[in-house]
């Protein structure tokens, strides 16, 4: 399977490269708007790696270009900015391809942080309707604590939820998700129960900021 | 410390009645709009935590009188008669007492469960909105899984988040949740913070319904 994650230079891309890198033979392929942030990121994440033993090829393409090669398409970017990305790369998708949202839109006051759905409902949703109609989007990875992931030495042992419609493209995801070791995929059922995953994204960040022993926190479904 | 179940003979109600009787020596009074109702429920909880080894005395109220007892009220109640509830025996409490809301507002439709809190935002808000001012209010217990807690040979293993504006209720109920072997209390911020814990109900449920292994789930963060 070939893996491209679109704003791979950010925190979780970076996260879920090295993890997905470490862990299976997948092939993973760094998107970014600049090509050349790309190979620099995809070239510092292969490094990573072989200092953790193991000896892979990560590439760097821009959004466009790492789309047309892949068969999943995680869109790693904040969800300002997913509807734009899509919308970028969609020429690269295809009906057989998966795309991937983890985004979850949060808004910040002085009391903590809340769910802060786009108009559509949820970040998933708002995916859904900018993705070509043909091309099944599946809502997942968002509670996934970033910095973890990029610590290979980091136990993880906690669960990713995920939501669709369509079969094939969940089992996809939750294959990729599983192939991780420590990550359990969860079904939370289709595209309309996206919003009660995003939502748990600000209130992670509220526990991790409240309590001083909780930090860079994942969930566990039991 | 007494603790007053307000909707007690509920499976919530139930649940917590039976861990504070079992695990704890806190006196448990089970309130209900029914005296009746409450006698009943008080002496079935009583035998079946004597059946596990342990003689308590659990009593029944009518709400009200549950409530002038009680150093705690757990509103057991659903989330559509917390006001009127919260109305109906506010003269029995006072400014030491802390009023502890566990419902969450959820809606089902043919995808599955959804968050839907009051206007006020969440339900917790509503709660402290209903009660008198000096009464503190802490949001807690909305994601414990009842017939778990029912189960006194069940092991727990969860995590129970709590929202308030309180220090001093917060470290009431953070105690009480604590006093339970196998429930962790973490703090999720201020009364403004409780909609996103509320919104982990209907995710809970969504999970149980599309996952053939879990059910009755609690949540763990690590």
């Amino acid at each position: 399977m070939r893996i491209a994650l679109l704003g791979g230079t950010g925190d979780l891309g970076e996260g879920l490269a090295l993890r997905w890198a470490f862990h299976t033979n997948h092939d993973v392929v760094i998107g970014s708007r600049d090509p050349d942030d790309a190979h620099a990121a995809a070239d510092a994440y292969a490094e990573t790696v072989a200092a953790h033993g193991r000896d892979v090829k990560i590439t760097g393409f821009e959004n466009g270009m790492a789309t047309d090669r892949a068969d999943v398409v995680v869109l790693a970017v904040p969800p300002y900015h997913v509807a734009e990305v899509v919308d970028s790369v969609a020429d690269g998708l295809a009906s057989d391809d998966v795309l991937v949202t983890p985004a979850a839109g949060v808004q910040r006051d002085e009391h903590g942080f809340h769910a802060h759905p786009p108009g559509a409902g949820s970040v998933t949703a708002l995916v859904a309707d900018a993705a070509p109609d043909d091309v099944p989007v599946v809502g997942a990875l968002q509670t996934l604590p970033a910095g973890r992931l990029a610590d290979l030495d980091a136990d993880l042992g906690i669960d990713a939820p995920l939501v669709g419609d369509d079969g094939r493209a969940k089992d996809v995801v939750a294959g990729l998700i599983e192939d991780v070791g420590g990550l359990r995929a969860i079904d939370a059922g289709g595209l309309a129960n996206a919003a009660e995953v995003e939502s748990l994204t600000p209130l992670l960040i509220n526990l991790a900021r409240n309590d001083d022993d909780l930090a860079d926190l994942g969930v566990r479904f039991r």
